[in-house]
């Protein structure tokens, strides 16, 4: 028996250990970029889930921002729908679109919130258009557009906000109303970018983007070369000295945007690891690389 | 001028006209079941959503339940999924349930929503796995399940609540989530039940259901046999006495199930008439039938 | 029964037609001075009732002041009382502002607020001098004072808005509470005034002013004439300019004093016309004179 | 100074003498039935003023309920109105009815509300048409109508507790809405009979009846066989003896009504005596007879 | 790298693992008496301290009453307080009385709230004689006063509830204001009592008493032979047949007393292991005995 | 029965003579110091807290800081405790702090607590350690710290206010927790100091200091030459000047740091005469000396 209880008391001194950090956060609002990974294997997933409603649990204001890329891919296949593409990228034409929007808002958010529902979280499923959450003309890149891809204009989180003072997880689809030339049609929003728009509006004590790779590192080829703080500042100069990678730039460039628009901290974290969300959060150990503003 | 001036008293006399009614709903809650041809053509699609947000805007408390047959079909058909059929029924399997799940709550219940915030409404899209919303069991008809249909076990209003408190329109996609031996698998629910039991779960003032018949007739042959006013008693007592039609007895026993589970009065009324709702509730005009609990 | 149903369906679109409007107005607050014709013929002060019930009803916050000449006119005279003029303008006497007290907070405004009541309205009765509203020093027009006639010192709205929160329609007869060498003492207030100078301090949306004329002419001989929208800067300098007729100076003074104190528009309409406040609130139709601020 | 300071030490002792009373009625509703002497003249006037914003400022919810027929007398008579008697009574025809209410909640009530206020008080003048607080039909004495006078049938205190909840002195003209065959009119009411209503609505603590009379004698023409003390029990006994005055029985019989409905304690009190409110309910002296429930 | 990581893994399974008894008493009060060894050895005294702060942070609505017996007898010791005994108990006199308040509600109980406050959590230290929380007459055993030891009449926890909801921990000294005969005189009161009296009185989830046993034994001499869960009935037959020994019948009829209050469960556990109260509430391993309601 | 009405008339009067007065400080907040003589004499601690009580009764929100010097010196001589003096001041050791602790927080405090309560006054005793209301470093005076002495260095009126909103008296002993190089230990206040930056921190419209003179002499010698009220430069003038006798320095310095951190005005009244806070605040007959902001 005293092995056991041993064993109970080292399991009291962890959640004794987590207890500064839950002071912490407590009360303070995490946008999570949940996507990857983490959204593909079944365990990885269910991890997520209960991170997500420990951090709802213990007063954490949690918002829930993902894509969905994979799901999106199959189903188009299933409709055999061929892709038309300019500069190597696709182009969302309307029957594209379409299915972003069932995909996304109708079969991965709802798995989601069934999730959290069923391990006793709470959560409601939403996407950018519900309540005026997210409002987008079409995005022109290089001066031409992507068919129905948008350029966030407005973030109105009054919702949002109700939802979390409500103490429930609202889980987002990266989809917005368009407006202007394209007032009244849906869009579709790169996740990332939607994440880091929703966490400025809110102006959130953190970002954290679910990513798969262990975060940014100083020689792309050596995994202990892990970057493991870094403020906006040093962050631009790395990517300006061509240190940062191809793949990562999207990555890197959204942590900017949410920082220069108000939050305090964003992190890229490797949602391949099980609980990544949990560890960064409530351990001594940070996990992946921390960027803060300034 | 005098004549537009004239036509102008007359505008004036149209609202004043309407006030007593607006006086009488003014605060309480009606479902408003949507379904049919009002969901098909456009225009009608339009006078719906206007009058949708012309009751919020006047302070009913407005709860929108809808479903979606004809687009799931086609996107049934489009994937090339064959169905199988007990008795004449179609069996929901997975692949099925996937597709309904995506179509309703992912193109159908975003689409309205997108439709009511454009006209300056104030809309939030979820499906009964939200906020736990609809729990469901296997639906067992004469000793067979037709798969992942639903028979409702728990209503739970307490975040449709929350966002009628707040002033918003709930559209509401028929899909529960499961318990017992389906748990956590989503269910398909027939969208005139849904409406009746969260109705009932409201205790709501009047449940509206948009078909595509002018009401219950006398005479099914003659459409000037109209029964305008009935009671739930004797409903059933016509029911029993074969006059209702074999189509209607589903939306006859929708009715009978709301307003034995505490709804007032509920209405089946003609979806195919533009304004039908205004028309109902803010004119002299009563259309369809009423029947009153007792 | 395709006629009458058109009919309806006429109905139903006028209030549809009204929908932006209410959207726009919603929430607002607007201060309605009631006077003139309007207030003497019954056809009239019926449908003013039913508009300043309607406009609450649909959530705009509604205020009603009030002036009642005839009424204290018919009584002077029955009791006989003789007036003393200067300067062409009757003095104000104890004996005459008892009167003029009576009649309009006891006479006049619950009229008002029994119609309103029986309408199905809530409205509360009260003057300046409840909740110290009002109060004012004695008036002095070119080194002579007019007997107890006010000149408002200050405007207390806290009463104001804590009856309009509830959603009960304000009706305030103008007569202030004198402070300064008249103190304690009630004082006669021009309605109009009192109106422009409450619709400043609540900072509205509107200020409405009931007349007997079809608006600001361009010419007062030519009823085609009328200017149907200007700015205060644009007014004053019409004025100025000596285009506004000798009768029109006060009210086009008074709607100066709204604006300059930060009400956004101030209307001269034509209380001659049935349910003039609803065409001009809810109709195409902007009738009379808008002056903007500005 | 000794003197002198020995001086405010009793006034002290005086205010710590009445902090048991304050402590007893704090945060308890007591209304106030003003009229007789105690309205007349102006010492006794600005006393009972004086009382009732001291009762209000230290948190007991005051109601004041008023008559005035010497002023309506003087009213009618200045206007040359003859009046037609019925049995003795006076028949309060459509014109009386207008006088009634113009003096009462045009001239009473404001002049009332006009002395809080000078004083530093917080009033709200309203009679029983505002917000529906009283409605009446005609009361019918021996089979016969004396006009324009009402029989209460309902009570409506929400807006009457609002101003209570925002610590304000409702003052109320005893004046209601007519109902029925009088829909629409105004009807006067005894003032007594509306201060033991609204008592009983709200169910205070204590009904205070303000008289021109020591209080209930044990013998009509022995004032030191003041009743002290009774039950309503009691109270019913001693009038079916006979041993109640004629001219108290309608007092006696208010004081039942109250209590019957739910007041505590109701008080026939001497209003001729300078702060008889104060000494009543602050003094160990209790002045004037109270009669419990039971 | 990955000993580490895994490391951390099962830090956040353990947190994970929490989960669900922290989603279970989230929102939920509980009492716990803090006494015996758990209050004297500095490092269990710290991992208290540790669990309480957790089980607030995490929402739980904590109070922490405690008794301070060892303080206070080094303080009569010190004092050179020789003390009476009557029947082997020691004898309250007012000097005793004067020592046990001090010693109390000065340094243990400020001590705590120190301890508390140091760690980041927040706590507000009382007593009983604070806003009338406890009152008690004098304690009669067997026909014989102790001195000033309390027997409690009422508890009223209007004052905690208020604590409560503000988030805070109230530590509460178990002294009580004497009514009666001792009115006005603090009272001694047995801290087990007091917790159970003011569980009762909030109705709470659980009592937790801290003691220096394993909990209740089947068999005195082998602790192997520990009764885990047993129902109040099944106690008291035990108490009668002779099984629970003398030691532990204070603290048994204490369960007996708040699980006949109102009380859920009532936990006897062994405070002299770390972490004893997050063991019992956040780990599979429920230690000591738990007593049933019924 | 005249003269007795007379004297019940007087009373009535007395009460009606503090109603303005009670009308200026309803809801605003006061911070009385309590201590001297005031806490020694029965008669006048019994006066003090009736004053309290009737303050806190007529709607001022009342903070009572008390010392307690006398009863530390009591204890420290029975527990035989010999003192260090360091340049004749007291030296606080470890043994001294707990005993000061333990008769403030747990003797005086909950004493005066006892005697609110009793009186039907709601109190709540807490101390600098609660709530972290008071945190400090240790005081140096001359480059020498006085052992266990504190110098308060944050204030957290945060629950204070709770309890004020609750309509509940705070009684505050001053102690406070200690920062930096004392972290976690108890140190002793100064009790004028913590009433001025409690006052301070609150921003009070007055501070009461009680003590055992008549206020600020202009002579010392002679009693009648009594400053009645100053401002805080005229204060300080005075000071620089060699007015201020050594004495009444630290009461006087008191008073400027109040003035300075926002208290509009400071008061050295005279706590030996009964019931002086009454007279200071409900009479006409101010007493002490008054120091004005500025």
């Amino acid at each position: 028996m005293k092995d056991k209880s041993n064993n109970y008391t080292d399991q009291a001194e962890v959640l004794v250990h987590a207890l500064p950090y839950i002071q912490c956060y407590q009360g303070k609002t995490i946008v999570v970029k949940y996507g990857g990974n983490a959204m593909i294997h079944a365990g990885l997933k269910a991890a997520v889930i209960q991170d997500v409603i420990l951090m709802a649990c213990v007063g954490i204001r949690t918002v829930l921002v993902h894509g969905g890329g994979p799901e999106i891919e199959a189903m188009l296949k299933a409709l055999g729908k061929e892709s038309r593409f300019i500069r190597g990228l696709r182009y969302t034409d309307e029957q594209t679109m379409e299915i972003v929007q069932m995909v996304l808002c109708g079969k991965v958010n709802k798995d989601i919130v069934s999730l959290i529902q069923q391990q006793g979280g709470k959560a409601l499923g939403i996407c950018g258009i519900d309540g005026g959450l997210l409002k987008a003309k079409q995005l022109v890149v290089e001066g031409e557009d992507m068919g129905l891809v948008g350029d966030i204009e407005t973030v109105d989180t009054s919702f949002l906000e109700g939802i979390l003072d409500a103490g429930v997880i609202p889980v987002v689809s990266s989809v917005a109303l368009g407006i202007g030339e394209v007032a009244g049609k849906a869009l579709n929003i790169n996740a990332d970018i939607a994440a880091a728009r929703i966490a400025a509006a809110l102006r959130v004590e953190k970002l954290l983007l679910m990513t798969d790779v262990p975060g940014l590192l100083g020689d792309v080829h050596d995994p202990s070369s892990l970057i493991k703080v870094i403020t906006n500042t040093g962050l631009k100069a790395l990517k300006k000295n061509g240190v940062v990678s191809k793949g990562m730039i999207p990555k890197v460039d959204c942590c900017s945007l949410a920082l220069e628009g108000g939050v305090k901290k964003a992190h890229i974290i490797d949602g391949r690891l099980p609980h990544a969300l949990l560890i960064e959060l409530f351990t001594d150990e940070g996990i992946g690389t921390m960027i803060e503003a300034g």
